[in-house]
C-alpha cells in the first residue's frame, strides 16, 4: 500500500476526479443541477409536485423518489432505449431505488406536508461513477427545490424538511490498490467495486460492496471505507460552496 | 398584415429565436450537436455503426434512422417516463420518423455501404419547436459523423453520403398573424401550426400543416412557406457556420 | 405536364377511383360505413359514448377520437397483428392521430356536451390512400352518430355538433406527372406523396406532404395541391349523396 | 322437451340461424370467406406461407394456425383494442387456440410440406356463436387456400393435406330447452353452453361443454350431442355446395 | 377393451395415482393446499379480500376467481418465466380461465358477500394433469377460506356459500384404450384427451374433449365420461376424507 | 449491548432461525432445495442447459444467473402477480441480480465449459430474509447440479467449477440491539438492514447496508459485520452437512 505509482489518469489513490456542479442547468425545474465527475455528466432535475402517490394519502407526510436512466449514446457504443424495448432494466431499477432511497435519509417527510419531489436523473455522459455522481447532484437539486418550495409558501418556513446533507463515492480495488472515484477504464477493470453513501457529518446510508473477482477481507473493507470517508467528506465541501453561490437565474 | 406590433418576446414575425449550434457536445458519439433555438434545447448525438436492420441486409446500402425523446422534466411540468409507462407514445413515434425520413432525404444510402447512422434526439429543454431543432442539430451531427467515418476509412474517401443540408423551422399563425419559429406561449395558442423542413437548395422535403383552430386557405398557405423558406435559410447559414469551425476535440 | 398518356389502370391525373360508400353496414353501431376507393376497403365504426377522457372532464365539453388499425391480411403479404406483438406501431398511431385532429376540426366540442365518439377505423383491404378512405368514410359515419344521438335526446335537438364536412384525398408524383388518388402500385413507386384534408367548403385541414425521392419546389406543391381540392370537391359530392340516401335499417 | 314454442327469433331448437358462406371476399388472400351465422359476421383470410415455426423446422412437415379477434365495435357497446392495452386478453388467446388445433385435426401436415397456413379470423359483427362461425368458415378459406397453393404449384398435386371438412356449431340449454345455433339473447341467458366441432364424417373434433348455471346431467349431455350432431351436418352441407360454385374471382 | 394389461406404471385403466392433500401448508393464507396426484405438486392458496372488481361494485354479490402458473422448472426443461416475457400465455389464461369458472359452479355469490377469493394455483412439479390437480385442491382451499371468514366473523354464520364440492380428472385415449388421470408420459402421446369437472353429486360442470390424434365417434365419447364419473367420485372422497381431518395449525 | 433479553421470538441476538436444507424436493431439476429460514421457505431449482447467452458464445465459458420470485400469497397479503401486470418489478431485478452475481464469486466460468446453470428461486412463504436464504439454498442446488452434470459426464470430472462454498444472512439493528437473521416483524422495524454473502473461509462477496432510519456509524457497522461472520458461519456448517447426507432420490 505504499505504492506510489499515480493512477492512469494521474491522481492519487484518494483523489476526486474534477468535480464540476452548475446549479439551476434546466429553466422550468423547481431545481435542476448538471454535475459532473471528470467526463460523467448528469443532469438532476427536482420536480416539486403537490400530492403523494395513494399508499401514503392521508398520513400528512411527503416522498421523495427519484428515477435514473441512461441516454443511448452515453456509453461509448450506444445500447437501445428501455422505452422501445417497453421495459426498464434491472441495473436502471436498482440505481433509481439506490437514489430515492438515499435522500429519503436525509429528509423528514413530516415536514414536507403532503408533497412528492421527484428527482429525474439522467445520464448525458457515462465515464463511470454515474450513480455516485447522480446522488451527489441530486442532493443540491433537492435542496433548490426545497427552497423554491419554501420562497413559494408551498412548504412552511418553519418547516424543516432537509435533515442534512448527503455525498456519494465509489471506491474499489484496481491493480491490487484500494482507489478513490473510478472512471470507466478502471472500473471495468475492479476487483472489488463499492458504492458508499455518507451524510455531511460521515455517517453511513448506504454501503454496497460487490466481489467482482476475489472475495475480499475485513481489512480491505475497513481500507476502502476510509477513503470513502475521505471521498464523501471532499465532495461535501464542493456541495457547499456550489449552494453557497448564487445559481444561474431560473425562469418559469 | 402590415401589422408591426413586435411579438410577445420581442421578435419580428419572420424572426428566428437566438439559435446556438455546438458542436461535440459529447466525448464519445461520432458526431453530436446541443442545439438551441431559445429556450428549447436538444442534445442530438449520432452514432455509426456498422450493419443494417435485417430488411436491408445484403443490398449494399446503408440506412439513417431517429429517435427522439423528451426527458421528463424537460417541460413546465414534469411528465412520465416512456420507458417506465412500457411503451413509447404516438407523438414520440411521429416525429422520431419525420426526423429520420427527413435526414434521409439527403443521404444517398449506396455511397453510406452497408453502415447504420442512428440520431438519438433528446430533449432537454422544450419550449416550442423542439422537432425542428431536433433536425436543424441532427443534419450537422449526421455531417460530423459522415467525416468521422470517412476519416476513420468506414466509409471510401470518394464516396459522398451526404448530398446535401437540410434544416427546419415550424410557422404558424398566433393572434391572426403569420410567424415564425414559434415558442411555447406562441405554439400553444397557434391557429395554425406548420412544420416545414427544407433543403441548403431551398426545396420542401416535408411540409405538415394543421388547422388547430379555423381551416386555412391556400394564400395563408403561401404566406406561411414564405416565412419558412427565409426561415430554413437562416438557419442553413448558421449550420454551415458551425461547421466551418473547429469543434470541440472528441475523445474516444 | 401536357402528357396524356392514360395511368397504369386507365385513369386520367385528376381522377378517383369508384369510391362507395355503404352506410350502416353494421347493425350495432351508432354510426357506420363501408368506404371503398377502388380496392382499398375500409370498415369504419362511430361509437356514441357518455363521458369524457378524464383531463376534460367537468368542462362541458365533448371529444371526439379515432383508432385506425390494418388487418393482418389486409394487405399483399400477411403483416403479423400489433395486439401479438404487445405495442402499436408508428405508423398506426400517427394515422389514427391524424384521423382524430382531422375530425374535430369540425366539431362544435361544446354543443356535443359531455360526450365522446369514437371513430374505428378498421382496413379490411388495402390498396394504397387507406388513410384519406378513412378520413372521407369517417366523416360520413360520425354524421350518424350525431343524428342517432340528437334523436334519441342524447344531444339537444337545436346543437350543431358538427360545423362543416370534411373529406381526404393523396396526391402525388408519379413517373414524374402529378397524379390525384393513388393506388398502392402508384404509391409505391410515388417520388413525392401528400395527403390533404379539406373541409366541404375547400378549405384546408391538414397538408403533409413528403418528399420520398427528391425534394420538390413551390410550383410542383400547387399543383398537387389544386389536385388535391378538385379531388376532396369530388369526395363531398358523393359524401352528401350517401348522407342523402336512406341508409340500411339499422338494428340495435 | 316436447315444448313447441318458437324461439325467441322464430326458429325450432334444432334450425340454425341463416348461413351465409361468401368465398373470395378479399382479392389478396389465398383463401378468404365471408362467414355470417344471422347477424354475425366474421371475416376469414388464409396466408399461405413458405416455412415453418422454429420448432417444426427441418422436419418436412406444415403448420396451420389461427389468429381470432373482434373489432371493437362488433359489439354491442364498444370494448378497447386489444392492440392498445398492449395484451391479448384470455378470451381471445382461448379461442385462437381452439380454431388452429380444430384446424390442424384435419390437415395431413407431412402433404402440407414445409408451409405454413395462417388463418385470421376477425369478427366484424358479434351475435353469439363467433367462435364456430369462424371454424366453420376458416375451414372453407383453408380449402381454397390449398388449391391456390396446389394450383401454384407449392404443394405437389398428388398430395391432399385435407384429410376431411370441419365445421362447428353452439348448443346450449335456454329456458330449460335445449337448442342450437345460440345467438346472443340465448347465449347471454343459456344454463349450459357447448361449442362442438365436428367432421364431415360426423365424428368429433373437440366438445367443450360449460355449466353456466346449474351442473347438467348425463342425459342432458346427450341431448345436447345430438342436436350438435344435426347442426354440424347442415353446416357441412352448406360449405359443400358454396365450395361447388365459382367463387368471386381473386385478384392478385 | 378387455384388455387386460397394466398401464406403464401398474396401473389399471380406472385407476387414480396416489392422491395426497396436505391442508394448511401455508400459514398467512386463508386456505391451502398442496395437492400431489403423483409426482404432479400444485401449491393452492386461497386469499380472502374484502371487495370486489369494479364490473360487481354494489350488486351485493362477491367473486371467486384463479390464476394458475407454472414454476419454470415444474417442467422437464427448463421454460421462460411468463413475467420476464412480459406477458400471459395463451395456456395459462385458458387453465386459470378454466379453474375460476368450474369453481364459481359451486358458489353462491350472493352467500359471499362482497367479498372475493382468490385461488393461486401454483404448479411446482408437473406430470400431467396439472389443471385437474389444481381444481380438486382448490376446492378444498376454497372450503377451508370460507370456514376461516365465517369464524372471523367475515361471512354470516347462517350463510353458505358452498352450494356443492367439485373434483376434477383427465381422462384419454391412451394406445387404443381408454384410461383415466393420465401422467405426463400418458398425456404426451395420448389420440383423445378430455378434462373433466364435476361436482360431488356427479354432475358435469365442465367438459372439455379433444382429438389430438384421429377425431372420436359417440362411443368412445361416452367410455370416457363413465372412467371420469368414477374418478371424480374417488378424488371427492379424498376431498371430504381430508376436510374431515384436522389440518396442520395455521399461524396468521 | 448487555441487553440480555431475548428477542420477540426467544432467541439470542446472534442466535439463527431453524434452518432446514431438503436437498432434492423436485424430481426433474439437475439440483433443487427446499430451503427453510424459520417460516421462510424458498424452493430452488437448478437447471443446467447446454449453452450459454448471446453475448458470450465462442469463449469457452459457462455463465450462472438466477431468477427470484415471490409467489402471490408467500406474504401476510396477497399482492399482484409480475406476470400479470406485464413487468417485472425493482425489487425483483435487484435480487435476482444478487444472486446470481453472488453465486458466480464462487463459480470458475472456464471449468464449467460452455453450459448454463439457472437458480430458479421462488418464495413459497416469506417472512424476512427470503434472499438470503435463497443465496443459501442456491449453493448446495447449484453444488448438486454441478454433481449431476459431472456424473452425466457434461462437465469434465477433473474440472472444478465450484471454487469455494456460499452462504448468506440478514443482519440490522431492532430496538436498538444489533441482531442476527431478521424474520419479517424484526425487519420491518429495523432502524439498519444489512445483507451480507460470504464464502465458506470468511471472506466477503457482497455488503449491502442501508440506514432505514438514523445513519450508522463505523463502530456500528462493524458489530453488525462480526454478527454475519459467525451467522454465515453456521449456515456453512449446516450446508455442508446437507451435502453430506444421501438427498432422496431423483427421478428422471
Amino acid at each position: 500500500m505504499t505504492d506510489t505509482t499515480p493512477r492512469h489518469d494521474g491522481r492519487t489513490p484518494g483523489q476526486l476526479r474534477e468535480v464540476r456542479i452548475t446549479r439551476n442547468w434546466l429553466d422550468h425545474a423547481e431545481g435542476s443541477v448538471l454535475v459532473e465527475f471528470g467526463k460523467t455528466r448528469v443532469l438532476v432535475a427536482a420536480s416539486f409536485e403537490a400530492g403523494v402517490p395513494r399508499w401514503l394519502k392521508g398520513q400528512g407526510t411527503g416522498w421523495v423518489t427519484a428515477e435514473y436512466e441512461m441516454l443511448p449514446r452515453s456509453t461509448n457504443t450506444r445500447s437501445g432505449r428501455e422505452s422501445r424495448k417497453g421495459k426498464v432494466g434491472g441495473r436502471t431499477h436498482e440505481i433509481s431505488r439506490l437514489i430515492g432511497r438515499s435522500l429519503r435519509a436525509v429528509i423528514d417527510t413530516k415536514a414536507l406536508g403532503e408533497n412528492t419531489i421527484v428527482l429525474d436523473c439522467d445520464v448525458l455522459q457515462a465515464d463511470g461513477g454515474t450513480r455516485t455522481a447522480a446522488i451527489t447532484g441530486a442532493y443540491v437539486a433537492l435542496a433548490d427545490a426545497i427552497e423554491d418550495a419554501r420562497a413559494r409558501g408551498l412548504v412552511a418556513a418553519s418547516a424543516k424538511p432537509l435533515t442534512g446533507s448527503l455525498a456519494a463515492v465509489s471506491v474499489g480495488v484496481v491493480g491490487g490498490r484500494a482507489v478513490c472515484d473510478l472512471d470507466y477504464p478502471e472500473d471495468s477493470t475492479a476487483e472489488t467495486d463499492m458504492n458508499v453513501v455518507m451524510t455531511g457529518t460521515g455517517e453511513f446510508v448506504e454501503v454496497q460492496g460487490t466481489a467482482e473477482g476475489a472475495p475480499f477481507d475485513r481489512a480491505l473493507l475497513g481500507e476502502l471505507l476510509d477513503l470513502a470517508t475521505t471521498g464523501c467528506a471532499d465532495l461535501t465541501e464542493k456541495q457547499q460552496a456550489a449552494l453557497a453561490g448564487t445559481p444561474r437565474e431560473r425562469q418559469r
